[in-house]
């Protein structure tokens, strides 16, 4: 039986690739996207496929008439809501939106799900454990995020998206889902994204020094987006409630970072050393035993082989 | 010149003390309640005044016609939010309405306010301190906040109307100011509270032993609802920003409570012992030196003058 499936947020860089997987299995998938951080050219080669419909819509509102008749025509079987600035300079430059979206956005959405008795994935962040006490993050931990900084835009609101979704599957019996994604990358992580892999990347085929804040022995932990998906769609398929952190665990040195990508890139290692801002990114691991023990996940693609795709794609552009 | 205030939740146990305290001193005052956990009860006495006026409405919902004309009329210079459930039984029992009120209710309330050029404080709580790992809470304290928690719809809530609140005023310009309000008493509170005080004044009136769950050696801190008002007002009357902590930062043990109440009663002094909850609230003090340093505010009144007014209330019912 075909099952059919909201994205929200599908036009984004993680959203994309889950919709093309989707599709690839013979799901119908509606994806709705206002195109505030997304692309519609992420989705170009998915929009002719029979089975996908793009809509360009605010999640923060009520559907308009065409998307519900096609949710009422077509049944819906899950909705997944991954809308939202997800970078810190994207988040930074809309913090209402960015607590719209996950305030009034989840709860539209969740609307939406219930309505017709559709499980509801929400995709949470690692953001939520705020500048960590605890190494590696279990999703036992609490977290430790301050409520009023500039962060919190997306950290509080992403909670607060967890504490409304947990309370409809408590309170109203709703089949949910919360997973906490870690950093991603991969193809269609735009170059502005602001983090470590796309500004090397972008660097490197530009034939400039990387920039490397801090003397690079700081370690950070990436999944590529392949591996990141196929644990979306496992917790889609299950029944679990979570949350359950997505991620990989594997850490590396931005050192180690450099050397690579320069070796990939087939460019002469240049590295020019800048201070660590203040609000340097803190050290952040996943710790995966439950997506492991519950989805039976884990990344499988190594780091190597997952920067060469990420610099063919943007090579590409 | 006379300054028209709009206190939402303004029929509750601290909103109802507060609407009286602005009336007295000249202030037009614009109560707006759904009545869910109000009572129209606390503000009988205040109704026939000619500056006061009630309406039954729902601040997660837009204003209707009869407010928006009003506020018209009248201006506006200030809404005070004081709008959720915010006893533990009360916010259990209603948690996606308390989760609305944190997000949507704060949502509108800011645009009224920003609308009108009015100043826009937020009553946040203690909460936000979760169980806290310092002690006492200062405001540059982030927390320990389960966001998935039965508590979370709180909790959560009011750290997201903390967030919204604080990226008004950057992203926006609004003034703003936010409490976050310690454990209060005082008449009108409800004896379905459910925490130590309302629970020792039913019992002793009803003339049944004390319920102390544990031996009592744990410690509570509680400010008389007078105090916190006088709090309040001096934060809308200033331009701070805050969070500002407000409550009393003296701590007395439940078997101290249980004496001077007995005593206070005219009742024997008899207490039933009961295991201490899973969930107990946890220890809760204020460290109150900025409200002492910005606002020149600290609790006048102590304990034993607090509890006779609470419950010479309670018996006059």
């Amino acid at each position: 039986m075909t099952r059919t499936v909201v994205v929200a947020g599908g036009s984004g860089f993680i959203g994309s690739h889950l919709c093309e997987r989707l599709l690839d299995r013979g799901d119908r998938v509606i994806c709705v996207d206002n195109l505030s951080t997304g692309k519609r050219a992420n989705i170009a080669e998915l929009e002719s496929r029979p089975e996908m419909r793009f809509f360009e819509a605010d999640v923060c509102e009520e559907f308009g008439p065409d998307l519900r008749n096609l949710i009422e025509d077509w049944g819906l079987d899950a909705v997944l809501h991954l809308a939202s600035p997800a970078s810190p300079p994207a988040y930074l430059a809309r913090p209402i939106e960015t607590l719209d979206v996950g305030s009034r956005g989840t709860r539209n959405l969740l609307h939406v799900a219930e309505a017709q008795g559709a499980r509801f994935i929400l995709a949470s962040t690692s953001e939520v454990y705020g500048d960590p006490l605890e190494h590696p993050q279990t999703e036992s931990y609490w977290g430790n995020v301050n409520p009023i900084g500039e962060r919190s835009v997306y950290d509080e609101s992403k909670r607060f998206a967890e504490a409304l979704t947990m309370a409809m599957h408590r309170s109203r019996g709703m089949n949910i889902g919360i997973l906490r994604i870690f950093n991603t990358y991969g193809p269609r992580l735009q170059p502005s994204d602001g983090r470590v892999i796309s500004n090397f990347v972008a660097q490197a085929l530009s034939g400039v020094p990387f920039t490397m804040y801090g003397d690079g022995s700081q370690t950070r932990s990436f999944c590529y987006v392949d591996d990141l998906v196929t644990g979306i769609v496992a917790m889609l398929d299950s029944s679990e409630v979570g949350p359950i952190n997505l991620g990989n665990p594997i850490e590396f040195t931005l050192r180690e970072l450099a050397d690579v990508m320069a070796e990939l890139c087939e460019v002469p290692l240049q590295i020019t050393y800048a201070p660590l801002p203040s609000d340097d990114p803190r050290m952040r691991q996943p710790d995966i035993t439950l997506a492991r023990e519950r989805l039976g996940w884990e990344p499988q693609i190594d780091l190597r082989d997952g920067l060469a795709s990420t610099i063919a794609w943007q090579r590409s552009r």
